[in-house]
């Protein structure tokens, strides 16, 4: 398996390891966000993103489908949106030529 | 460095690995896009959902502001996409509760 796809399938497992803990498995509850931010997020290059110390806003944020949990679509955009800060951080943001959709902010 | 933020930085890396190949060594070109795809997309599992036979058409799909090169926000979105597809095959769909954006098929 190539680095990119050991990265996604890592992705995908810490996902389940935190949504597991309650009965709705294939999705992360307020509690279980906030344990998975608190024990994954852990780097200064990530923290100031996410912010442990409130889960609730993190969660209004990430849960775009308003049913109070993260499910995985949510949470892959969320991991997108993080690896962008990363990738930001590095070399500053990109330049946006055209108008599609791939220059909007979030 | 906990295994979710490896997993964030190892996408940035492999990112830079195929797009500094060239002048432009923020984006990702057509061939720099072949080459990524080829070399690190090798499992069964991903490899049905990208095709490294048909670049043109995954290039046309991942470039949403068509300026022809492919940045890191429209990959980005590019491994989310593949993330959910890998958790699909695990999972099954997520159910969709709300009308919200999380529910939305890309």
């Amino acid at each position: 398996m190539s680095k990119l796809e050991k990265a996604i399938v890592a992705i995908v497992e810490v996902f389940e390891e935190y949504a597991g803990t309650d009965d709705q498995k294939k999705q992360l509850s307020n509690a279980e966000l906030g344990q998975l931010i608190k024990a994954q997020i852990t780097s200064p290059e990530f923290k100031d993103k996410m912010d442990s110390d409130n889960i609730k806003e993190v969660m209004e944020e990430l849960d775009k489908n308003h049913d109070g949990e993260v499910n995985f679509r949510e949470f892959s955009q969320c991991i997108a949106g993080l690896a962008r800060a990363y990738w930001q951080k590095k070399h500053g943001k990109d330049k946006c030529k055209g108008k599609g959709k791939g220059c909007q902010d979030k």
